[in-house]
């Protein structure tokens, strides 16, 4: 059912992309792989578009015996139930995009959700077992280069809207750990406006979770295509164009020095390392001592980013 | 002493690039600043220069006492003579370059040369007595776009030379350890072509390492330097310089994920972010599954990085 899903939403995001490019614009080039250890995976990347400087969708599904080494995470991270010296399969099915437009006053996106099962491995096992465990996780945040105040507050209630049809506590609670986890420790400062964040998800039945996150999954269209539709075709000047390119250079930080997912990508056996590079943009910048101009628009961002804020 | 020497470094190399900038290229800014828990530092950075994107050599003195966490860090890597418990305060001296020139054809260069040492500060230690714990580390190394064996050969020979004066085990020994550590083991390549690295070096009286580390710090410019100037002036097509990029890119990749000078750096109370991300280029570049083309000489320079030479 969650591989249906992420194959949805990869369609789904990668249709809304390429109406956007139109018909002389880029198309996403479709890789699929075989993962020898059980699994397969299919990355969508768009490159050089007439919109989008570089944007990429992926699904992966991985279903092969559990290593020892992640047994041994897993169970540092709370799970009880599993034992440390099981023989487990796990199942997981996850999607992952980020998109990189051209315009700097087009914020970039990210977003990815997954979910994670143990099965029990051993020879009286049944597959109509209840797995050992289960749970889901992911999220969805914007960086933009220039605050828009109506794109923060129409994309946090976007999210917000559809954390409340399922528990009014997700969007205050999700919110919060996204405003935490995406951050720039080492800069003080978050890598965009934040959306929500969670990891580890079981407190409810696997299909009302499941039902949660399809609800985010099939919303992502609608968080971030009106934002960009109305950003991409503002005039900029140069200056702006290499701020954006110095915001870039933060988010490589981000996702080199700090993100989990690269991390995992890194160590995990078989992985395809174009497929974890995938969100890095495709230029970025880095220069000494840069500092925004007391109250100009790069200034008002980086508050922001210091001090995040309520939107909704 | 090593304060002295990380100064001379320091300025003979600032003069060095300045002089191939000419009197109308650009100029090394300077920063000092003081560090609040003891020690101090001087950040010269040049940016977008005539002939140089971006260059930095840094000193920094850290005089002040060791915190409890680098203590027990430094017993992790056997030196046994510290005592968990003790009460210590360290001394650091280094000097830090990287120079990133604009033509594809000249390689980027990095070195860095540190003294650490632990003293005793119960009340009852003198100033006179022999420091608890004293070593050298530090190392240089090339990375070009293209390949240029003569470059490659010269680099390698003067430091083999002066190696050699000190030690016949020293260049061997170090050239390999700068192969295994300046490695993107996620892309199974190495940074660059090499050079010499070292770490906790304290095989010998401390004069006699402070004469090698000072003749490793007096050869950077005869290293460097013949080669960058007889490749600035050379022709290049765009395709190259985004060759470069891509190469810039790598390099991103290794001082956020791999360093350990970047993690150093991170962790120290008090450090100055932006002299520990100098090193960072002034521009990269990602491309998703960019393959050089068969028999190019993107792809030599690739075969290079995958399996070390031994050069002279």
């Amino acid at each position: 059912k969650m591989e249906k899903l992420v194959n949805k939403i990869q369609s789904d995001m990668v249709s809304a992309l390429e109406e956007i490019e139109g018909p002389d614009g880029g198309k996403f080039l479709h890789d699929s792989w075989i993962r020898e250890e059980g699994g397969y995976g299919t990355s969508c990347v768009l490159q050089e578009g007439r919109v989008f400087e570089k944007a990429g969708v992926n699904i992966t599904i991985i279903a092969s015996p559990a290593p020892k080494a992640m047994i041994a995470n897993m169970r540092a991270r709370n799970k009880d139930s599993i034992d440390p010296n099981g023989n487990y399969k796990m199942f997981v099915a996850g999607v992952s995009m980020v998109v990189h437009p051209h315009n700097p006053m087009a914020p970039t996106f990210h977003a990815n959700y997954r979910y994670f099962e143990l099965r029990d491995a051993s020879s009286n096992a049944k597959d109509s077992d209840k797995p050992v465990a289960a749970w889901f996780g992911g999220g969805c945040d914007l960086t933009p280069s220039y605050l828009f105040e109506e794109d923060a507050v129409h994309f946090h209630k976007v999210i917000k809207d559809t954390c409340n049809k399922h528990d009014p506590e997700y969007y205050p609670r999700f919110k919060e750990w996204c405003d935490k986890y995406f951050n720039n420790v080492h800069r003080g400062e978050r890598r965009g406006i934040g959306g929500i964040f969670f990891d580890d998800l079981e407190d409810k039945p696997a299909d009302q979770l499941f039902s949660f996150v399809s609800d985010c999954g099939n919303s992502l269209v609608e968080q971030y295509i009106p934002i960009v539709k109305r950003r991409i075709n503002m005039p900029f000047t140069p200056a702006q164009k290499e701020w954006q390119q110095l915001r870039r250079g933060r988010y490589v930080e981000f996702n080199l020095v700090h993100d989990r997912g690269t991390k995992f990508g890194f160590v995990t056996p078989g992985v395809r390392i174009e497929s974890v590079l995938m969100s890095l943009p495709l230029t970025a910048r880095w220069q000494y001592m840069q500092k925004p101009e007391p109250g100009s628009p790069e200034e008002d961002l980086i508050k922001v980013l210091e001090t995040p804020r309520e939107w909704v």
